[in-house]
């Protein structure tokens, strides 16, 4: 038995015409739930027949690039790649085996974060590299000064000629929720061109999808109802570590960034109040040039009287007078981060006369922000003094917003919804931006097929072992509008059909195998760069990116989300494909000789 | 008491003076050592009268700036910050206060990995931004869509006109290495602008600064003699996670990196072999089309012959095929990646065999590289089969290396020095790139004085307290050239000087003090950038910190830098400084009243 030699971009048109008949059984079968998420996942590519046409956009291959598809970062070019890619492409012109076709896959093997699922992120930066992807004569130069002396200047030229135009790339959806095992991209064509990709492309998937399956947790944790915010800027890793958690955070389910270039960048919307520094400032009135406040001649009278009625004796000088000038400049935007030095005893009385006497003026003030000490319970106390001053003047403070910022992460979410809080927005760095948890995932990238022969990476530790031959990836919907399983099948093979039975096996370990009836099939992998045709799918936008994270998230039973030992999803293999895999195995690891 | 006001430039000539007196001192008293590491301490600034000229090499701040010292990353501009310093500065500027004269530090509270001392990096980027600090129109446009709609278009004009001309940074030189609480750098001038560099100097020093520790406490645990090969850029956070990676691994004492577009930016020896792919692509010799290598006609033949003599049967024919290729393309760098299926009965034999067979035709390869198993063991079992081999064929393969890759830590580097191993070289990706120890340091930039009065952020931890007011660093060496502790010092105190005993007190606990009598001073925070005289001190080359880290690093007593339970080094401050300090809280914070 082998699997079948590729078929380029007529069997996109197979896959395609395929995937319709089942999409037309589904229209019969699946609730509201699952239409919705089907047309999220036209995000990849339509699913619709009539649409077909502008499914691929036209566009020029490394050449005649609109700025909008350039990548975001401009180190994000061939040279962004490991040393050892050139000496293997070196090697493989050498023996002349650099035009063989060859058919990677990009995987990973574990869910981060002790976690069940992912976030696959990154897509629209590996296209935009794979759309520009050019070495020039200056990298040449550089590449020349570290290869033996005796290398050929043919194969500068050919580096120097080198693109992406016989490269074939599918991709699921960027911000779908994926699985350890399966591709979520198939990158066929030259093995040359197809191996210099390897390292840029794990450095471009790696850590945003890490970014977004971190943030996608802590939403879950911090539950629909609560703003997230993404302040990590100045702990992330480096000026794009910045950047990329600040657009993968968002895509993940986060509200708003600290980061004005992010902001500025992707249209992200930006929050912030102020620092510790901008309390130090100030030693008390004097340092207020003009008291005043739109109609209000004394303002800082007005702060200084409530602060009196609130009988706060313990509460500092220099804070209220900070507020005040706060205050002064965001009337309706006024936050008071309240722990610079004490947040019950005086950062927060001193918000409250701010708030209090902005609101006799007619304006609102926003909250308080807390940054240090048990969140739950000064959270709790805040809202209690809230209500008081609110009693005590006779006025409606409901509005108040409480924001707390302190070394958050998604346990410390989990622990302070158990103990109950009263905070509404939660303002998250560290923990989220360098993925604190657990700093890096470990995307692969292999070689799954040569000249149409299956490729197979054997390892002593089995579940290491790569599952060879070009294949497509089927994520089977119940009748309850939830994922039962993903399932891999070998590209000559037939796709899963709605309400026909497949036997779906563990790639591994030969006793775990379901029969799996959908009600619904989604094709996970799409094309999305056709190199010969010279197209490349649309690209969506961020916001189309981060519903397509929600509405996927909603497919995933809870059991499989939940941060404390969830159930692993399953992730299968057609019977061809298992047996196929193992007596590959078989066949190529020699029996162990005892003596 | 009050500390004094800020001189600006003439306090620098003060100090520079008083310390060039101390160097007078110092060479009659301290070893060729301390000698050494003063020489490479001329980085941070001339420490000689004659050269006092060309100290500050003239620059024009913000105009006129030649590409090298524009920042590596296009994003480093001034938008790449938090929203809140905007808003701070409208509230300052609204308050006319955004000219008050300002003191900020950037320090640190607590070392990383558990560890006693750090490495602080990131100082040019830092410089290169503050040089080009300006605010386009088109971000001021940006910013007025976030800011009150009644915000006044004067504000705008003076965001437009900001640079840093008026501001002074004094920082401790890049590659030095530094303790916790001691200013790393001091910026002083108009309030606005200071407060506006907050955010992006915190991004650019503290991941670099951790890199850079992280690489040094890996060479401490590899020692000298062995190579470190930086391998991180796929599991990097992000592009310039993996550029910066590779830059400040190499000045923490990495020997080269795998990152092409590193060796490319910064001149860093770039090293690499192939992957497990490349031996997946042979099945066997059929793949070799050209079967030569220079005069040889059939070098498969002899690899192939060699390897019936070394008698491993279960050697697999692809390996040897794709070992065989790569020696073609490499025959003097032949490095072959030996797990692919068994190393020690298929990679390493078929290395030998290939290895013997490049011997005999005059060539000599370079050595294999282990990527996965018990690799203190495989090393050693390894190099013996090196030399039953090199006996069996009666020549010297001394010549070849063992490179070890997978998952190496700093403690895996401490286990395998333990157990005895047999590696030459390492390379470390994940560990060493994301910092997954602890990916993030606690880099935090404070107000410390105001229109010359101290400013203190209290805080209910005691020792979160900033250390008020404007003052210097001085490392003082003991009569063994070693470093006894570091002291701050007031801005109005004299300087310590060599010879005469100081009490040093530890800034929190008032029990702890030692009287030191140094040999020898080091001043270590020296001015850098001089906006109104628009002066910049010289950068550095990169190889110039590299070895500045490794002098700085031998001034550290072994206790301190040690990876289990290192001893804590002494960062004090003068007892004039202490008092202050201690007063200044008193009277902040209110006595509890307890009823």
């Amino acid at each position: 038995m082998s699997l079948s030699p590729p078929k380029y971009a007529a069997d996109v048109a197979k896959v395609k015409s395929e995937i319709y008949e089942a999409d037309g059984i589904k229209h019969e079968s699946v609730d509201s739930k699952v239409t919705r998420v089907a047309e999220a996942t036209r995000m990849d590519g339509s699913r619709d027949e009539n649409a077909a046409g502008d499914f691929l956009a036209s566009s020029h291959v490394a050449s005649n690039v609109p700025a909008s598809m350039l990548p975001l970062n401009p180190w994000i070019t061939p040279m962004l790649t490991d040393f050892y890619q050139l000496t293997m492409v070196y090697a493989y012109w050498k023996g002349m085996r650099h035009n063989d076709h060859s058919v990677f896959e990009l995987f990973f093997r574990k869910n981060p974060f002790q976690g069940e699922f992912t976030i696959f992120a990154g897509l629209s930066e590996c296209i935009r590299f794979i759309t520009n992807f050019r070495i020039t004569e200056n990298d040449v130069a550089f590449i020349k000064t570290r290869m033996p002396s005796e290398t050929s200047q043919d194969f500068f030229d050919y580096l120097l000629g080198l693109d992406c135009s016989d490269v074939i790339v599918h991709s699921m959806a960027e911000g779908t929720v994926v699985f350890p095992r399966t591709p979520l991209m198939r990158i066929e064509g030259p093995l040359g061109i197809c191996q210099l990709l390897e390292s840029t492309l794990l450095n471009l998937t790696n850590f945003p999808s890490l970014i977004a399956t971190n943030a996608a947790r802590m939403r879950l944790a911090a539950g629909e109802d609560k703003i997230l915010l993404e302040f990590g800027l100045r702990r992330a890793q480096g000026p794009d570590g910045a950047m990329s958690a600040s657009r993968y955070a968002y895509m993940g389910g986060f509200d708003a960034t600290s980061n004005v270039a992010a902001a500025q960048a992707f249209g992200i919307d930006v929050k912030g109040t102020h620092a510790h520094s901008f309390v130090s400032a100030f030693e008390g009135p004097e340092q207020l040039q003009d008291r005043s406040l739109g109609e209000c001649k004394d303002f800082w009278a007005v702060a200084a009287e409530k602060r009196a009625q609130l009988k706060y004796p313990a509460a500092n000088i220099g804070e209220l007078a900070a507020f005040v000038a706060y205050a002064q400049a965001f009337p309706d935007d006024f936050n008071a981060l309240v722990d610079t030095y004490d947040s019950l005893k005086s950062g927060i009385p001193n918000f409250l006369a701010v708030a209090v006497a902005l609101h006799e003026l007619g304006y609102h003030a926003r909250g308080i922000r807390l940054d240090s000490g048990d969140l739950a319970y000064l959270s709790v106390k805040t809202r209690e003094m809230f209500a008081d001053a609110a009693k005590q003047f006779g006025i409606d403070l409901s509005y108040l917003q409480i924001v707390a910022s302190n070394d958050i992460n998604e346990s410390v979410l989990a622990s302070l919804d158990e103990q109950g809080h009263s905070i509404d927005i939660f303002g998250i760095g560290t923990n989220l931006v360098t993925c604190q948890a657990q700093p890096a995932l470990g995307m692969v990238y292999k070689l799954v097929e040569i000249n149409g022969k299956p490729a197979i990476k054997l390892s002593i530790e089995f579940k290491k072992v790569t599952i060879p031959g070009k294949k497509h990836v089927f994520r089977l919907i119940g009748m309850e509008g939830v994922a039962l399983c993903d399932v891999m099948v070998a590209d000559h093979e037939d796709p899963p059909v709605v309400g026909k039975r497949l036997l779906c096996r563990h790639p591994y370990i030969d006793r775990k195998r379901a029969n799996v009836t959908p009600s619904y099939v989604i094709e996970l992998l799409r094309p999305i760069f056709i190199g010969p045709e010279r197209r490349v799918a649309p690209e969506p936008s961020l916001n189309e990116m981060r519903d397509h994270v929600r509405d996927q998230l909603t497919l995933i039973r809870n059991d499989h989300k939940r941060a404390l030992n969830p159930t692993e999803y399953k992730v299968s293999v057609t019977n061809e494909l298992f047996t196929f895999m193992h007596d590959l195995w078989l066949e190529k690891v020699n029996v162990a000789e005892l003596e």
